[in-house]
């Protein structure tokens, strides 16, 4: 990679101490304030809304120059309905309880010692992710209303529409009376730069890719910083041969086709090979306009139901596809279906639907993914849904935050002991 | 470094494999099942006892001729009452709560859904020490207590203690029925198989490195696998002026000389200039043998004084002593006392003597380390003292656990929801 030049450098170390001064002062912020800096955020989102269209225009015309198109486009886009969401979302998170000072837990120690574990700010988060302009909002309000500063840095596509919505976040900040640099936009988006802020652990506290596979292992590789990786999600679906037809259907229906591109979404139904309504479920499938791929078993034994499939190999089972596909694997049994599952998933979100009590406690105590589903769709994976409100994203890291990360999953704790004078024997 | 052979890779990869395929079945084990194995191990490590000692002996002998001598030595040595504290330890383990199936929360979404966030075991551990023996012990004990596998890379000067050590923990698995595999010890201790270990983030799910700085930065640098890192105390104690002179003393005495060689001593000591009890309380702690260092104003000033001493210059104020020794700083006021705290302390342990409840809010609130002292000693911070029981270390992160690394700190969670069908609209 490009060796960094003195700018750049020193770029990055201010972009880094600014975070670091804002950090110590938001420390000790109170809730209203910080409530307020979101007020007049999306007051200013809403004044702003055309100019918004306009800079937004220019990222959607070179991206289109560049051979951009479709989903990525779209995401990309900041319509009228996007904006009225972030707006909507400032609000909700202006509404979330504030965690920090929470008194997580407390009691007094034999020798009088009265012991508090305190929830407090993690200190400086760097995000990093994608095309979409409404996470620079929604991220850097999260990171607001838990007292932490962020240096998020969105993808190039963006940069346009970024600039501006951080610009109107940091006059949000300084209208409210708090350190604009509360939160910064990485206006430099050379990728050979991303290294150098992965190695500022002197500075950063936790660091968040979110996007494709490429993007975290990059960051996973490069970096000195605790990561919290929002990783893909190859969710799966099985049909127990006790399953309820018609649930079975409609669950699968909706976790694969309610809306295929987010994480969320099943990419693999596992299917027990006897269940007699196979044929039945997998038809309704196809006429939804979802492509079957397999392999070459589960081939033959669909062209035995006359069911068409294209060619999976092995490894075609740990693909994402975000789209109108499904792998499909039939299996033995539910022994075969935890192996199944076990290998191919990333530990995302993964469904049963079954009338058996056994096999749903079977399913749910032996796969070791973020979040397990009986007789519902996978598609409820979601903070919003969870009812923990708005989140940065579905973790599907073991460490400090799995699956939903929530506004609390911004904080850490620290412990204050409150004494007379009592010394260690 | 140093290039692998194929053996050596096949000996990490083959350790990762099983360590794997243990964590699968502790998974689901009971804590009965659990106990015994940790009945076995302290039955054993009694009948064994001159057998240890003896394998032991061939360590200190060998480090002995490798020139190594005092403190290091002395954590080397498996004394029947080093035996007897692990012994003691296995057994506070086995009566330590299971943290695995814990419901953490759970509530009935709007549409009827119930969900429950279990606690469950993190996966595979890897633990990388220095050379105390009783590590491999304690925790391998915490890691199976917590259905964790684990693979322990012990210091190389304590290889045939460990060596036997684990081998009796593998008899006991296998006694209990379980995967003897469960615990793992590396026996090629070169230090460069370490980075290929740390590359095992397929295997692996958490990296505890417990050790010195060196130690630590290098694992820091060469993981792909989160870390959770136990680094070193440079703890503060700051007498306030209106802090009671008795009680100054006698936490400050407690917090250096109770047993300097441990993370949570006090390395530093913090006074407000204009105290007039200043010099007293640095003679009583000249008395008790410790030596004092500070910069030139603190040493003009100490001159004064008649107090003796040594010259140190600004970076030494990062100093862990570890040792009969401390660094002293004379500051004007409690702002600038929280400013040079902020600036050297490693983030584990500060305490405040003073009367004064706003001094004692301001200290509490605005420092940001695992844990904070109000008229007690620093020497608290440890989780059996704080009623948490065993522990793995102190973690100076912030990310996952912060202070005592207690038993539930090496379980993750998972969501369970169950449905009657419910599908996102």
């Amino acid at each position: 990679m490009k060796e960094l030049t003195a700018d750049e450098k020193a770029y990055i170390a201010n972009l880094c101490k600014e975070a670091k001064r804002a950090s110590a002062i938001l420390r000790s912020v109170g809730t209203a304030q910080k409530n307020k800096a979101l007020e007049i955020m999306a007051k200013l989102l809403e004044e702003n809304r055309s100019k918004i269209k306009q800079e937004n225009a220019v990222d959607l015309e070179n991206a289109e120059a560049a051979g951009i198109s479709g989903a990525l486009l779209e995401r990309l886009q900041l319509s009228d309905k996007v904006i009225d969401s972030i707006i909507t979302s400032l609000h909700d998170i202006r509404n979330l309880k504030d965690p920090v000072g929470e008194v997580i837990a407390g009691w007094k120690l034999e020798n009088g010692i009265e012991l508090n574990k305190i929830r407090v700010p993690i200190g400086v988060l760097a995000v990093i992710y994608e095309s979409r302009p409404n996470v620079t909002v929604d991220v850097g309000a999260l990171a607001l209303k838990s007292s932490n500063a962020a240096i998020l840095r969105g993808g190039k596509e963006a940069i346009v529409s970024n600039q501006l919505l951080a610009s109107l976040f940091q006059k949000a900040l300084a209208e409210a009376g708090l350190p604009s640099n509360a939160i910064q936009l990485m206006n430099k988006t050379s990728r050979h730069l991303v290294p150098e802020l992965l190695k500022q652990d002197a500075y950063i506290d936790l660091v968040v890719p979110r996007g494709g596979e490429g993007l975290i292992r990059f960051v996973t590789e490069n970096s000195l910083i605790p990561v919290v990786k929002h990783d893909k999600g190859v969710c799966h679906v099985y049909i127990h041969e006790t399953a309820d037809p018609d649930q079975a259907t409609k669950i699968l229906i909706n976790a694969k086709t309610q809306r295929p591109s987010v994480c969320n979404a099943a990419e693999c139904v596992v299917l027990d090979k006897d269940y007699p309504e196979v044929a039945q479920i997998l038809k309704t499938l196809q006429e939804a306009g979802v492509t079957l791929r397999g392999d070459s078993k589960t081939q033959a034994e669909l062209q035995k139901l006359n069911i068409p499939c294209e060619n999976l190999t092995e490894e075609g089972y740990h693909k994402e596809y975000l789209d109108l596909e499904i792998s499909v694997k039939l299996v033995e049994n539910l022994e075969q279906a935890i192996l199944h599952i076990s290998e191919y998933s990333s530990g995302h979100s993964e469904a049963i639907v079954t009338r058996d009590l056994e096999a749903a406690h079977e399913f749910t105590s032996r796969l070791d993914s973020a979040a397990l589903f009986v007789n519902c769709s996978t598609r409820f994976h979601d903070g919003g849904q969870f009812g923990l409100g708005a989140e940065v994203g579905i973790s599907t890291g073991k460490l400090h935050a799995r699956g939903p990360m929530s506004i609390a999953d911004l904080t850490t704790s620290k412990y204050i002991l409150r004494g007379q004078g009592q010394i260690r024997e």
